[in-house]
C-alpha cells in the first residue's frame, strides 16, 4: 500500500426529509446565497419549493442561477462567478446532480479569482480557495457532492476537463434518495453506470497490498449490481435507492482509493466522447469501460479474475483464468444492458470519424498518455474506441 | 436504512515515515503542546525521539505527561487538565494507542471545563468543546484516533464509562504501521480482537435495508481475519499490518454504522470486566463476544448465517440454518484462538464472584439495560457471563 493523506470534511446529511435542513446548514456560511440549479426539473418535482422555503425560513438572501446543462459549460461558470462578485455572494448552494455541483464548484472558485475562468481547469492556475459550497443532491451518480473534483466543458473547442483540489470539497451534502424517484429511467441508469465506473477506476490498480480497499470497492460494486435494476424499474424502493446512493457518494469521496493509484483512462476517454457528442457521461462509460477492459486485460489477468469471481460470482476455473476474466467483463456488460444502457458507439449513434481527434485530445491533458493501470497512447485509445464501435 | 449525519473531520496521514510530519501538523493549532503518552515504550522504540525532534523543529513548546495505563484512569485525566490550565496548553498530542488517545481527549475536554473531571463521563455535563487533539498512533485497535469516543476508568468504584460527542474527533491522526512492529504479541492480538469487535458491534443490528454497510463491514472483517495471524507472528509484514491498521481506523470512525443502529452490549459488559479485573480490552472481548453470540443467536439466525457464510466462508446449509450460524461463531472463536487469545473467563483467571455486581453496573449506565440488537437486563448479562465462564 502507498502512503496517503485522507481528509474528507464534507458533512453528509442523509435520509428522508433532510432537504428541509438546508437553510440552517447553508446560512452557517453567510446570508447571501447563490442558488444554482439545472433545467428546471426541481421546479416540477417540488424540490425547488422545499429548498426555497427552508432558505427563507433561515433568513437567507437568495440570488438564483439556473440553466446548468449536462456536461456543464464554461460560459455559465463565467456568468455565475461574475454574479457572485456583483452580488456579494457568501456561499453557493447547488441543487442538482454532478453537473450542477461541478458548475457550482467552478463558480465558487472563480468568485474568488480575477483571472480567466478556464485557467484552473486548463492547469494555468492552481486553486487556493473557493466560496463555501453546499449541496442538495437530486441525481445519484457523480459523487461530486463529497469529492474534490469538478469537470467543466469549454464550448470553445469542446474541451472537457476535470480539476481536483483539497479546497474543493463541499461543506455539506444533503442526500434524500426520495427526491430522485422522479428521474427519467435513462438518467437513473446513467447514474448507476457512473457510480460503478468510479469504483472500477479505483479497482484497477498496480499497487500491491491493498486487500482492504479491494474488498471495500467490491462491497460497493455488489451493492450497485444488486439494487440498480429496482431503481431503474421505478419501484420507489427506498432500501434499494438508499444503498446505491450512499455507495455512490462513498465511491467517489476518495476513501476507496486510499493508498492505491487508480486508472482513470476510461473516464478521460469518455470525457472526449461527451464533449464531442454530448452523450450522457454514464452512457459513455457503459460503452468505453468494457472496451477498455478487453484491451488491457492481459496486463493483469488475476485482478480481472478477482473482479469476476468476487463481484459477479463467476465460478473460478483455475485451469483457464483468462476465460474467467472474460466472463467477468461479460457479466458487467450484461448488468449494464439490464439497465437499458448502450454497449456500443453505434447504439449511441456515434461514428468513427473523430476517433483520432478524440484520442489526441485525451492524451493531451495527460501529458502524452492516459491511464495508470496501463498507460495508453493515442493509438491505444483509437484501438479501444474501435473495440467500442460495434 | 435510518436517516443519519456523517461528518468525520479527522485528517488521516498514513504510511511509512509519516510521524515526521507531526510537528508541522500539531503546530497548526498552537505552540504550547501537551505531549501525552503511556508507560514509556515509545522511549525504547525510538518513537519518542522522532516525535520530539519533529516538534522541536516546528518550534513547539512541549510539556510532557506520560504514565497512561491500559484502561486509562481519571486521576491522570485530572492531573492533565490541571497541567493544561497551568501551562496555557493550546493542543494535546497523544502518542500511543486507544488508552492514551482516550485519556488525551478527556484531558482536552476538561482543560476547557471548570467542573469535576468525571462530570462528562458520568453524564452530569455535556461536552461543548475540547482543545485540539492530535494523534501519533502506536497501537492498532481502539479506533479512537478518528472517533468521537473516549473511555475512562474512575478508580473510585472501578467504574469504566464511554463518552462520545461530535467535538471529540482528533484534528489529525498519524498512522505508520511500522511503529507498531515491536508491540508484544499479546497486545497485537488484543488489538485485532478489538478491531473485529468494533465491526461486530456495528454488524449486529435490527435495522433493515443496510446491504451496503453490511458488505463494507464484512470487507473489513475479512481483511482482519486474513492478516491478523501474520501480524501476531511478528513477520514485520507491511502489507498485512497496513491493511488491518487502516481497517481498524475505518472500523471505528462511524462510517460503518451510518444509517444503522449497532449493538454495543458486549463492549459494555467487557468494560465491567476490565474495570474490575484490569484485563486487556481485546482479551475481554474475545471472551465476552462469542458468549453473547450464543446467547442472542435465536433473535436473528439469518444475520448469523450471513456472518458465517460471508465472513468465514462457512458453506450454507439451507436445511439447517442454525447449524450454519453456530459454525460462524465457532470459526470466530477459532480465529481468536489462533491469535493466542483467551476464550473463557477461567483462562483469564477470572472467577464467578462478581457476575452480579458487574451485571448491575453494566445496566446502570444503560438506564436499566444494555445492547440494542437484543436488550439485555441484569439476568441476561449474568447468563452471558456464565456462558463465558469456561
Amino acid at each position: 500500500m502507498d502512503n496517503f493523506v485522507f481528509n474528507n470534511y464534507t458533512k453528509i446529511i442523509f435520509g428522508k426529509g433532510c432537504e428541509n435542513d438546508v437553510g440552517r446548514e447553508i446560512t452557517k456560511y453567510g446570508r447571501r446565497i447563490l442558488l444554482h440549479y439545472g433545467g428546471g426539473s426541481i421546479k416540477r418535482n417540488g424540490v425547488y419549493d422545499s429548498v426555497l422555503s427552508s432558505l427563507k425560513e433561515a433568513g437567507a438572501e437568495v440570488v438564483e442561477l439556473g440553466g446548468v446543462q449536462p456536461n456543464p459549460r464554461l460560459s455559465l461558470v463565467r456568468k455565475g462567478a461574475e454574479l457572485c462578485k456583483a452580488e456579494g455572494i457568501e456561499a453557493v448552494l447547488a441543487v442538482g446532480g454532478g453537473s450542477v455541483i461541478d458548475s457550482a464548484k467552478a463558480i465558487a472558485l472563480n468568485a474568488l479569482y480575477d483571472g480567466d475562468a478556464w485557467d484552473f481547469h486548463a492547469r494555468r492556475a492552481v486553486p487556493k480557495a473557493m466560496l463555501p459550497v453546499g449541496v442538495v443532491l437530486t441525481i445519484p451518480a457523480a459523487g461530486s457532492e463529497s469529492s474534490d473534483c469538478s469537470v467543466i466543458t469549454n464550448e470553445d473547442g469542446f474541451i472537457k476537463r476535470g480539476l481536483r483540489h483539497d479546497c474543493m470539497y463541499p461543506m455539506f451534502a444533503i442526500i434524500n434518495p426520495e427526491l430522485m424517484y422522479s428521474l427519467p429511467k435513462e438518467q437513473i441508469a446513467n447514474g448507476c453506470s457512473d457510480i460503478f465506473a468510479h469504483l472500477l477506476e479505483r479497482y484497477f490498480t498496480n499497487t500491491r497490498g491493498v486487500e482492504f480497499t479491494d474488498r471495500m470497492i467490491e462491497a460497493a460494486m455488489k451493492t450497485v449490481v444488486n439494487n440498480a435494476r429496482a431503481m431503474v424499474c421505478g419501484t420507489a424502493d427506498y432500501d434499494a435507492w438508499s444503498q446505491v446512493v450512499w455507495a455512490g457518494t462513498i465511491a467517489h469521496n476518495n476513501l476507496l482509493n486510499t493508498g492505491r493509484v487508480g486508472d482513470w483512462g476510461s473516464h478521460n476517454i469518455e470525457h472526449e466522447l461527451s464533449a464531442h457528442y454530448d452523450i450522457a457521461h454514464g452512457a459513455g462509460l457503459a460503452i468505453v469501460f468494457p472496451a477498455w477492459m478487453k484491451y488491457v486485460m492481459d496486463h493483469d489477468v488475476p485482478r480481472f479474475v478477482q473482479f469476476a469471481t468476487r463481484v459477479f460470482n463467476v465460478e473460478n476455473d483455475p485451469f483457464d483464468q483468462k476465460k474467467v476474466a472474460k466472463k467477468g467483463v461479460e457479466a458487467y456488460s450484461a448488468f449494464l444492458k439490464s439497465l437499458g444502457l448502450p454497449l456500443t458507439l453505434a447504439e449511441a449513434g456515434i461514428g468513427t470519424e473523430k476517433f483520432s481527434l478524440m484520442a489526441k485530445q485525451a492524451v493531451e491533458i495527460g501529458g502524452g498518455k492516459q491511464g495508470n493501470f496501463v498507460e495508453l497512447r493515442e493509438d491505444d485509445i483509437v484501438s479501444i474506441l474501435k473495440i467500442a464501435a460495434k
